[in-house]
């Protein structure tokens, strides 16, 4: 396999090269063909870099970058005022093809606007989407959009089906099931656009397009692909996390309650560590952005140094699966 | 205490009479100043009575409706079509003010047209909204919309959050924090329904309006009401009940692995079955409508015999504490 490049913005995220570039040394063991270019302010990083031993140098360049877009900057104002963010040189890296994918663990909105501004977006798509896999009962789905985009039109709903049936297939879900997240699964459910997306998806050639789907059915793994505006996304996404602490953080509250349940949960908790592990998606697998030209995959901003290699993981898969690429083929046929 | 007399649709939900007669009996026992009116085909309600031992009729009727509007109706129809329905029937005792509220676990939007068109929204108010409590780190709070109106403006959204306001104070909650649900905490976040309505709630006297919450603040407990709209309601209530079976399946998985974890499984059932029954609010509760003139109690359509009870329960509260007068009150000053 020939090597791929993988930018990656150093200075992203809550806690910065302290955590991303021993992330990124990690990554570096775990695959031999794997490059990364690790943008940001260059002293920081060689700071924690001198940290690390056994450090393969000639598979890993550090770019200098002034800046840095704060975590609660507006994205306006990080697309105009800081043309030397670590974010946009990192981005900039991917579009002049001396790295195949760019990684970042800041500020959402920024990381989107810059993308579109600096990558473009494939023909046919209007506005990228945020998409990660969800656990299910049966394994997981892609659920998109994930917050890029709050007012949806039918047809971006429609776009965005194409893009996570594209993904899902790419990743190794073959004929994957699509369905729209509704309040309802009669025809009469729904807002407008749902309706309407649903309309356009039951006449497009080729998707296995099964309807609506409600909140529920999608934990119950009843599709590979499920649809919605990033508004409904986010917080479906957002709720999931705060419930699954909260269901997790009462197991333990029964465990420790008296001697007889403390002495069960004693015995108990490393099967629990596992489920809480597992129930926090978003967090340890990063979101990718589709409808760019390149592969964009954005970590979660509290994401630990694992949370950060699982979204290089996913960068890199992208980049073997040529993800962009299969995505234009598809979206020709489909919408132009 | 004086009487309360409760109109119950005996013909509503997946199981019929056979699971409603008897919640009725039970509330009846539970309640020593509660009357109720059961409404449906009497010779199936009297059947299921037949079988109840120590049954006092002097504070049970029997209302006989020949029709019954199935599950998967459509509202318009049940509203034109079936004028001697059971959850029809009912809703017009209260509206002769023969009883003081209605519970049914029938059909959802036949439920919200019927209310609405027999007993009329309080003044200024457009539509009504479902609520129900939802269990947080904390406690409870109170979500509304939970699914009767998709598509909401500013002014719905600002009406929801003064009417969850006011049941959660009259519920027990003293100046209770409103929150809007919205994809971050910023200003910028969100669509322009969400923007418009926090400035109104910003500008109202004596709310406490907290600001934007996300999904995760939710289940943190950071608000006592969360306003959103029914779409958006319905599918974190309903991904939220998928998520909490998921886990407490996947629980009950872990301890049935192995002989090891099967051992602490069969001492900790106890613990994770009280959990599992914390977690399904909608189930257990019932989700109130808000903003008639009356009150009507929802009762999942999946209820048993218990969470049926249990929305009796709250209807009764309801009456009790006469939450659509104090509502009228607080809209006057508000909305008027």
């Amino acid at each position: 396999m020939s090597a791929s490049i993988i930018a990656i913005d150093a200075m992203g995220g809550d806690f910065g090269p302290h955590c991303i570039v021993p992330a990124c040394i990690s990554a570096l063991a775990e695959f031999p063909s794997l490059h990364l270019a690790l943008v940001g302010q260059a002293p920081l990083i060689e700071e924690q870099l001198a940290r690390q031993s056994g450090v393969d140098r000639s598979r890993l360049q550090v770019h200098h970058a002034s800046e840095v877009i704060a975590m609660d900057e507006r994205p306006a104002q990080a697309l105009r005022g800081k043309p030397d963010a670590s974010m946009r040189v990192a981005l900039e890296l991917v579009r002049q093809r001396q790295a195949h994918a760019c990684v970042s663990a800041g500020n959402t909105g920024a990381l989107m606007a810059l993308s579109r501004y600096v990558l473009k977006t494939l023909p046919g798509i209007d506005r990228p989407a945020m998409v990660s896999p969800i656990p299910t009962e049966r394994g997981h789905c892609y659920l998109l959009d994930l917050g890029a985009n709050v007012d949806c039109s039918a047809e971006h709903l429609y776009q965005f089906a194409i893009m996570g049936a594209v993904a899902a297939e790419t990743l190794g879900v073959p004929r994957p099931r699509i369905a729209l997240l509704n309040v309802g699964t009669e025809d009469i459910k729904g807002n407008q656009q749902v309706k309407l997306a649903a309309n356009m998806l039951q006449q497009a050639p080729g998707l296995n397009f099964i309807g609506y789907i409600e909140g529920d059915g999608m934990y119950r793994g009843e599709a590979d692909v499920v649809v919605c505006d990033g508004f409904v996304g986010n917080i479906l996404l957002k709720s999931s996390e705060g419930l699954a602490k909260m269901i997790t953080g009462r197991v333990e509250t029964l465990f420790s309650e008296g001697l007889f349940a403390q002495a069960i949960g004693a015995l108990a908790m490393p099967l629990l560590r596992r489920l809480k592990a597992d129930l926090a998606p978003a967090k340890h697998n990063g979101a990718s952005f589709l409808g760019l030209q390149s592969i964009v995959v954005k970590s979660h901003g509290a994401a630990g140094q694992e949370s950060f290699q699982s979204a290089i993981r996913c960068a890199l898969r992208e980049v073997q699966e040529n993800l962009p690429q299969r995505l234009h083929g598809r979206l020709e046929d489909l919408l132009l």
